[in-house]
C-alpha cells in the first residue's frame, strides 16, 4: 500500500510507497529488455496481470491474437481497491493511496519507438487513451486521468523498451493541472476568451514559434519551454476535454505525432522524451469550482525532450533552465518536418 | 542575455537562454574533469573569470596562494549589469535577464567529495555563504539569494568535479519559495507559532524520521520526501534567516554535514545528490507583503539524493513518486551515522 501525503510547507503532495524496502541502485547502463524476454510481446501474455481491455481479431482474452492490450501496472503505485480516507498524522495529513495504473501495451510487435508503429496502430493507441478516460470517469474517486509516455531512461522510462503509454488515475487533481485550471479559469474571466485560442492565435501571427499546421492541429515551440525543444499540440476546436475528440481529429493526430516523433528522433538523435496527455479533470456533478470549463480549457498534448538534467536550481526554485530558445528549435524542427 | 519569462498558464517563470545555438548532447558516458586539466585547482586561477571574493594567506588576487574563492560562473545565465525591465509580447509577458551567477571554489586541492574536506575548509564554505547573501542584498534587484550544490553527473553536475558550491541571484522570489513561505506564514497565522519549530518538536518526540541531533541542529526525513533519502537540516533556535548564523552554530554545523554526507556516500555508494540552502528573501523595506517573516519563516537545507529519474507522472502533474518510505531510510542512516 501507499500513501498520498500532503508536505504541509508548499502545500504539495507526495505518494510514499510504505512497502518496498530495496533501496534504488544507481544505473550504471541502461538498456532495454530484448524481444525474447518482453512480457508486452505476443505470446509472453502470461506474464503480465490479466488484460482490463484489449483489441482483438482473434484468439481469447490473455492470450495472443491481440493488436492492443491494456494491462494493470505490475508494480502499481496505486491500488484501485480500498476507500479514499483521509488522516492527521500530528501537524501532518496523508489521503489513502486510491487510484489506478495501467499500462497501454500499443502492439504485439517488439517496437521501440512511437513513430515507427503503423498509422491503424497509433490511431488504435490514441482512441483507447479516450475509451480509457471514459471508463475510468465513472469512478468518482478517481479526480484526474494522467496518460503519459516515457521513452528512454533519462526520461524515466523502465527498462521495458516495447512501446507503451502509462496510465495513472488520481485521487486528486495535481497541482500542475490546477494551475493550468486557474491561469486558463483567470484569462477566461478577464477576457471572456480561451486562453489557449488566444496562444494558437498568436502564435499563427508570429510565426516564429510555429513548427506544423495540419487540418485540425497546431504544433508550437511554448514561448516559454521548460525544456530545449519542448512541444506544444493544440487541436484548433476549441474543446476542453479529450473526451469529446473526434474520428477525423484522431486520423490528424496520428500524422501529426508520427511526423513529430519520428523528427524529433532524426534531429535530435532519439532522444529521451516525455509526452503527456494534459485533459480536464473528472467533473463531479457537484462541483462548480470549474462550472467554467467548458469555456475555458483546453487540451492540449505536451512532448518534452530530457537531455538536460535537473539540478538543485530547479529543486531550489521551481524554475527551469532551458538552453535554446523555442524559437530555434522551432526553426530547426520547421525546416526538417 | 538571457530572458525571464512567464508561462501564461502555470503563472510559472523560465529563464530562456536567447544566444546559445548548441543542440544539448544526450551524455553517454559523464566522467568528472581530471586534476591537471581542472580551472579550480590552485595554480590554474587564469583559467577562471578574475575572482569576486577570496580568503588567502599570502599570494595576490588571481594568483596562487588562496584557502577559497568565490568566482563568477564562466557561463552565467544571468547577467549582473543592466536593467530590470519587463516587457508584452503579445500575450506573454518577459522580464531581462538580470541576476548574478557565482561559484564558490571550496578548496584548492583537487578534492571531489565535499565530506573529504576538512572541518576548516567546511567552516570556511558555510562562512563564505553568509557573506555572499549579506553582500549580495546590497543590490536591492537581487530578491533572492539560491545557494546550492550538485553533486554527480544525475543531480545535473557539471564534469567540474572539483567540490564546489553555486549561487545564482535572481530577480524574483521563486515560486518554490514562496509556496515555502506562504504556507509558513499561513500556519503562523492560525497558530501563532513557527510551522518549523512545531515540526522540529514532533519529529523529535516520534523519533520514526529523527536521523541526529546535534547542540544546534536536527536532522530529519521529511515525512513527505520527495525523493529516497531526503534529508532536512533545521537549526534549533528560531532564525529566519541564514544571515544570522553564529560562529558556534557554523562550527556545529559543519560537523552535521561532513557526518550527514559522508554516511549518506557510504550507504548510498556515493550516490548523485543536490544540497539546498533554503533562506529568507532579500526584504525590501517596504516590502510588508512577508512582514511577519521573522516569526514565521526558519532557514534550513534540504538534501535530495537523486538516484531516480522523474518521469512524464511528475512533469504532468507536479507530484513525486518516492519507493523509499522517509521513516526506513531514516532509521537506516541513524544507524550508520
Amino acid at each position: 500500500m501507499s500513501e498520498v501525503r500532503r508536505d504541509i510547507v508548499t502545500d504539495t503532495w507526495v505518494i510514499i510507497d510504505t512497502e518496498n524496502d530495496a533501496i534504488p541502485e544507481v544505473p550504471v547502463k541502461d538498456h532495454g529488455i530484448a524481444a525474447r524476454d518482453c512480457p508486452f510481446c505476443e505470446g509472453n501474455e502470461t506474464r503480465t496481470p490479466a488484460e482490463i481491455y484489449a483489441v482483438r481479431d482473434n484468439g481469447s482474452p490473455n492470450g495472443p491474437g491481440w493488436k492492443l492490450r491494456v494491462i494493470p501496472n505490475i508494480n502499481p503505485i496505486l491500488r484501485i481497491e480500498g476507500e479514499l480516507e483521509k488522516f492527521g498524522v500530528g501537524v501532518y495529513d496523508m489521503v489513502t493511496g486510491i487510484g489506478a495504473n495501467e499500462v497501454i501495451v500499443e502492439t504485439p510487435r517488439h517496437v521501440t519507438n512511437f513513430f515507427a508503429l503503423g498509422e491503424d496502430e497509433v490511431s488504435r493507441v490514441l482512441e483507447t487513451y479516450r475509451l480509457r478516460i471514459d471508463d475510468l470517469h465513472n469512478d468518482k474517486r478517481m479526480r484526474y486521468i494522467l496518460i503519459f509516455k516515457n521513452h528512454g531512461p533519462l526520461a524515466g522510462a523502465s527498462t521495458m523498451s516495447h512501446t507503451h503509454s502509462d496510465l495513472i488515475a488520481l485521487p486528486a487533481t495535481p497541482v500542475r493541472v490546477k494551475q493550468k485550471l486557474n491561469g486558463a479559469q483567470e484569462y477566461y474571466s478577464y477576457k471572456e476568451r480561451c486562453l489557449f485560442c488566444d496562444i494558437m492565435q498568436q502564435e499563427i501571427e508570429m510565426g516564429d514559434r510555429l513548427i506544423f499546421q495540419s487540418d485540425h492541429f497546431v504544433v508550437i515551440a511554448p514561448y516559454a519551454s521548460r525544456f530545449p525543444f519542448e512541444i506544444l499540440i493544440l487541436p484548433k476546436r476549441h474543446i476542453f476535454t479529450y473526451k469529446l475528440i473526434s474520428g477525423e481529429e484522431i486520423s490528424d493526430l496520428t500524422m501529426v505525432l508520427r511526423k513529430v516523433c519520428q523528427t524529433m528522433y532524426d534531429i535530435l538523435k532519439d532522444p529521451p522524451y516525455n509526452l503527456i496527455l494534459c485533459d480536464s479533470p473528472n467533473l463531479l456533478p457537484r462541483t462548480d469550482y470549474w462550472a467554467t470549463i467548458r469555456y475555458d480549457f483546453h487540451w492540449h498534448i505536451e512532448i518534452t525532450p530530457r537531455m538536460n538534467r535537473t539540478t538543485g536550481f530547479e529543486l531550489g526554485t521551481g524554475f527551469y533552465i532551458n538552453h535554446i530558445a523555442p524559437e530555434k528549435a522551432a526553426a530547426i524542427l520547421r525546416k526538417n518536418l
